[in-house]
């Protein structure tokens, strides 16, 4: 990941997604947090461009009042100052998703806003569950109904029902996630009270910030950065943090697993996240450049020029060139003006989709031995191209590196990764790979390298070598319940 | 009413709003549903202006699938060819809706779609509960989360929470009505059954149609006409019936009254409904008609010409002169172009809204007499103007018939009638409300005219003298849980 | 036409259709007019339905500067509180226009807006000009350009041309109407005069009126009871009338015809306008009235009652039952709610246009003689289904009488008359057309009758016998500038 | 200018605005061009964000149809499968579009098409006319009427006028542009000819490009890379190029100036221009790597680390780093999902506008002397803010270097300059600027060194030193025809 972010509304290739970043805000001041908010969710875009929604209440306004709004598209689509003027608030919570496709519906969107025994409660949940179905289905058969196909949803109802029984939300909110399983950082607002809440592997980012009297959780931090808030810390592996004006932050760490269980998303750093922001404390940025380096040890090889593939290779090629002294330079131009509406090519056409998205700076490559940084191949449907384009403007060897290793197994904690028939390593050696793209070389990050990146963090491997941190699910139920 | 009926999304003064028009079908031929179901919520459309949906599911495809559309907006407004056209589906339900301000959100629009522990349902409602706060406190007592706040979520519950102990759906239909009180008139779509449910009392239409192999439900026969089915019969209060391809329509009347305890809204027949719609049997242009020959019995006058209020005044003026034998005649031209967007003339502005939508023929009433019958006064904002305004056009007298009598009490079975403090009726003598709106003399429909009017079928007076079939609730309740 | 207007946005059947409306009005008080020009327009919403537009100016503001607006959609679909908001000016034009399919372009929509020699000028147009293809052909011959296929796009060239030989705007508007042949009623707007100018025939009406100190110029009077003002004549046919703080109303009567020779479209009073409006001093509804009354003398019939088609048919419907004493009702009911966006029933699908549009009432009709009254048949393509309506609803006999002479001539001048071989009266005796529509009997109004209709006044009658005011040209010339 | 061209919608700061990008295409084995042109002004779009438009037409269709489609926003946001699929034509233009405010109107938005006397034309234009109201003032003294405010139509009207005393529309072009003073790549529509033509100065780009049997016209050649065609040529200053298939390609350079008196802008290659363009020639790419070779050259400094202000800084970033030996690297991070209808913040909000689309990479600049360059600065307002970061994020020195000389005259040749009085480099020594934006050292390329950069090409210096090729009007004319 480089200098930029790109519109990735319509990505280049085959890239990897995220599901999700959540954002909440509850200013002890009483200001109105929904423009911050929506400020916030602009800031962790990157991580879902489908829909987005933000949910507001006033912690002295009427009981339960709710003022909500969601839609599909970018933050700057689907909000105005038309219907972001009357939501007023001093709480809130945001959302922005991604989405397989059967279920990018407007249902779907969060955050999810409700009604239940204590009053209203509004959700925003990143990651995904591995035993929704059963959760799902035991909810049913007590008489639940669903409106939705979010994991959300049963969250929820684990909440409601968890709240009979507790004396506070959070500790509800404590129980419902001692029955979930899988990856969420969730972001709930009830009608006085901002809590925060990671499971116990850390799959998936959640951090705190804090402007003058008012407090922030945020998938990452540059969403702190953006709106001007300082960075407390990170919410921890397992806790729920409960956020009032009277005891300010109040965390309950008895979720919390031995440190070593711990397995974070190694791809938040890889590719996911942004990288200025800091994820339990390392730089995104610096282990991308980590990275670089590394496959430079690696991987090495002789050549004129380091180029990433933009905007996620940059990071890793400028650490590749550190590290082997070859000089960095920019072999490519993307259009950034490719938005939801933009019309591909079709098939039949002259043009392609990655001409159209992607030019190479022939003056740059031409003559040179390249090194071609990307972060990862995943069916391959566009490397191949990208190669072709540099030999095309006159580069005499491409040699291409990946700041990750191969995927090889599915992810079920909140990664879209094809199945594995369409994965290009699936079944192939790095020489079939490497044939199958043009280079003239390939090398791949070791596997053993990825701790290192995230400053020795654990994390979860399991998309490279099949090893979960849990038992994941018999059969992949995702996109079950779409309608 | 009369022959036409003009686009009342905006309607011309202070009329009385319906709540909803349902309607579901269910092709034994395995056709498609959903254009059909687009023109008879069409027929349907006076019923609701605000939202409106459709869901269909085919009954031999992947099981529990449901495709949905709902929006805000008019039925020609929100469809198009492009999201009707991948609506496939040979069972289906529709549903349009009027609804008060607060709550007029998409969220809140019908057909309601659900995953419950039997796969999916649909559902599209009618009506209105007086024990859904209550009911919704109940189920939140033991887990339950509410996403909107329309009468039906709590139906569905229930039907969710019975089917857990019955063998088939409309077992559990008929178990949830069992539980909810008030008026409702239901339609349900489960994967393999179309089922509809009408309250014991009968408050809200629904009938039964049939074209060639397809079964339809509907609130009124209009919608049957205008898709070419024929008017099988109505479904009667307090009965439930299934229908499906094996055993065509199956009855269950095990909810029913005694016929003396039915309680019919008389307001279909005197203004919601279509004047070309038949309810229990009894046309609704004939009741008006009737409405008009009792009124010219009870209250007459000699004057030269009998003139209806458009649209809904028109049948019932009709009425009198036939009775009276004063010519029938035009008075007014109303613009039929007042749309949602509509923008309504600012009190300082030199334009008033009366005028903008309505006009006066001159050469028609002037010099005359004029008897003018009108539908309803319901705050008798309106009333006063239009009197003034066949003054104004020469009018030597002006006297008003109301094909109703006053309204002086609350609604609580899903009309919108407003505060009594609101209602020009209240605590006024027939000679004041006359003097106010500045008509010669007044006459209202007698409370005792209504049963005939209506056949002699038992109907609800509960807005004209406070006497409810049921018990109504302690509180207004209404908007209690919007957000 | 009868006591409403329904929106014939997509009208029943095969109707004719005007071309235009126009409004002017200038404040001498300085006011903001373009919030009373919208409802201006919407008052003319009949008159055209495909694109509306507004332009207005301030004669005390930055020399030529106009605000305009236009799009496609009726009046209330264009204009909304935040476009309208910033028209800033005390003298505007606005215009609605109906068009034939190809040039329906937001390009073509009016007012013309536009720069020349002395500043800008804004131009609202009603009516067709025979010789426009010729005068477009001169004027590129010395270096035209057009951007639009609209007549107003000619007749501000020739404005500007004569403008640089005339002293005022009025005398170049004056001169420039000696250059176009045939319909135009013409509302001009230059920065600090109102002009208004109709055809020597007086094809197209145009009448004045006056609100405080604010004189208006519209197509019809209704447009002025909408707003307020009070009637204070029509232009005269071959007048120009110019509009000033300084002269008030200033004519100039030097293009005027001897009155004999003028020529008024008949169909303005049979079905184009308002029946509330007054043309030229005669009362559209009393016009129709006479017309019913025409037909019972003419056309006389033993029956049980008299019904219009919707709208337009009502009013000569109620003409005939006061001559014939055959009491007067009402058969259909027609859904208003059909709008611009309304998906048409396929002709493959069960539901019909007809059905979804119009509903028989058969309480009404069953058992009865009926005679039905419509304005006109074009290509009668839904007189037959509408018949057929009325039998199968139980109508014994169904006699046609038709408000107006069968059509067998194009019109030149603004009615959009469909090819002679579509139309049903074409080479077809009156027996063969009643056999067609599959009536009892069928009968016309004389063309001897129209005159009388219109208390006298001039008429054209070309549509009718082929006998035009001017003469046409030799070929259809319509459509020919299309893009 | 670097690897990525990020949605400069809403800049980051105060930069400079390109007003138009140009496109035409024929075809000469008749395929469709409009899906082309599409993609082709997509690759255009950095030199217009606020409209475009696509105008083809069919050589063997129906004589002078055009069928044309125009709106404001993106080409992604305009174009959409349903109103690009129904243009049909082998031959068209297309234009994007950057206006001032006033005048970003849909009237304004171009291809500009009409009818004149040899049928239609379309025209799309790039540049700015110093005589245009003048012209216009002569074209309104013989007649002329303007609908819009844009040159073009200066320009249509003059081709139109002289067409009528040329014999082929080429001619008529050139003779056009003799009358025409100041910036213009124009490319021309006629029903069965593509006509390019340059200003004798060459202010703006124009290029030749060839796929199979198609010619394409286009403002810079990445749109010919994007579509798949080969660089043919660029036009020449001067010359006017005629595609019709009889002929190929004909070129007429009666128009052309001695060599050294062309004067392109320098800021296509400074700012404008995508870097993977070639404009006469020279790579923008290569150019700008010059232009940071000769900042480290005349500017330079001891520093560990040069950064680039995305996008337009990275290229010369690269050149000063290739040049110097010091290390390149990246410090900021750039939203890219900045939209059209991205909300600012507001002034008194905690949010700032600068913040919310950059962020610093703290890791790459904490504790370095860091050198950053940026391609120009104008006003000054962002550039401080920027500096003030990098020292926030650790940074212990700034060195700003500007890749352009500074900026004191006003350009009247189509880039959007402010005011003198707003430019920070006016009345100001460099120290002076230096303490504003508070670096440490600010150097700007010297203006000797422009033509270096170009490869020694004429360049225009007006806005750097007041010097124009040729004298400019007396008063700044834009926006005089504003309505």
């Amino acid at each position: 990941m480089s200098d930029n972010r790109i519109n990735k509304n319509q990505p280049v290739g085959d890239e990897l997604h995220e599901e999700c970043g959540v954002f909440g805000m509850y200013d002890f001041d009483g200001g109105d947090v929904a423009s911050t908010i929506y400020y916030g969710l602009f800031a962790l875009q990157h991580r879902g461009q489908e829909s987005c929604g933000i949910a507001v209440s006033e912690t002295n306004g009427p009981k339960g009042k709710v003022t909500s709004y969601k839609g599909m598209g970018l933050v700057n689509e689907v909000f105005t100052e038309e219907n972001l003027e009357p939501m007023h608030g001093d709480i809130g919570v945001g959302h922005v998703r991604y989405s397989t496709a059967g279920a990018s519906t407007r249902e779907n969107a969060q955050p999810l806003v409700l009604n239940y025994v204590k009053g209203t409660l509004a959700l925003a949940h990143n990651g995904n569950l591995i035993n929704a179905a059963e959760l799902r289905h035991d909810l049913e058969y007590t008489g639940a109904i669903f409106q939705t196909t979010i994991d959300s949803e049963v969250i929820a109802y684990h909440i409601a029902r968890e709240r009979l029984k507790s004396s506070t939300v959070e500790e509800a909110v404590g129980r419902a996630c001692r029955k979930i399983k899988g990856a969420y950082s969730l972001v709930v607002m009830s009608p006085r009270k901002l809590v925060g809440a990671r499971d116990p592997y850390g799959f998936k980012p959640l951090c705190i910030g804090k402007r003058d009297n008012a407090y922030i959780l945020a998938s990452e931090t540059c969403a702190l950065d953006t709106i001007g808030a300082e960075y407390v810390r990170d919410v921890l592996p397992g806790e729920t943090v409960t956020i009032t004006p009277e005891n300010g932050i109040v965390s309950d760490l008895s979720r919390a697993l031995p440190k070593e269980q711990e397995a974070r998303c190694i791809f938040e750093y890889i590719y996911f996240a942004r990288p200025d922001s800091h994820i339990d404390g390392v730089s995104v940025y610096a282990s991308r450049i980590k990275a670089g380096r590394f496959l430079a040890m690696d991987s090495p090889v002789d050549a004129d020029l380091v180029v990433g593939v933009p905007e996620s290779g940059n990071a890793a090629a400028l650490g590749y060139s550190l590290q082997s002294g070859i000089p960095y330079g920019t072999a490519f131009v993307k259009n950034g003006y490719v938005g939801r509406t933009f019309i591909k090519p079709k098939q039949s056409s002259r043009e392609s989709s990655v001409r159209v998205k992607l030019n190479v700076l022939k003056e740059a490559v031409d003559g040179k031995r390249i090194i071609m940084i990307d972060d990862s191949i995943v069916r391959g449907t566009t490397s191949d191209r990208i190669v072709k384009m540099l030999r095309d403007a006159g580069a005499t060897e491409v040699h291409v590196r990946i700041s990750s290793p191969p995927f090889l197994w599915p992810c079920y904690f909140g990664t879209d990764i094809p199945e594995r028939e369409q994965l290009i390593a699936y079944n192939r050696t790095i020489e079939e790979i490497r044939d199958i793209i043009g280079a003239d070389s390939l090398g791949y990050l070791g596997i053993d390298r990825l701790s290192e990146m995230a400053d020795g963090l654990p994390i979860c491997k399991g998309c490279f070598n099949g090893i979960y941190p849990m038992e994941p699910p018999k059969e992949d139920i995702r996109g079950d319940y779409e309608r």
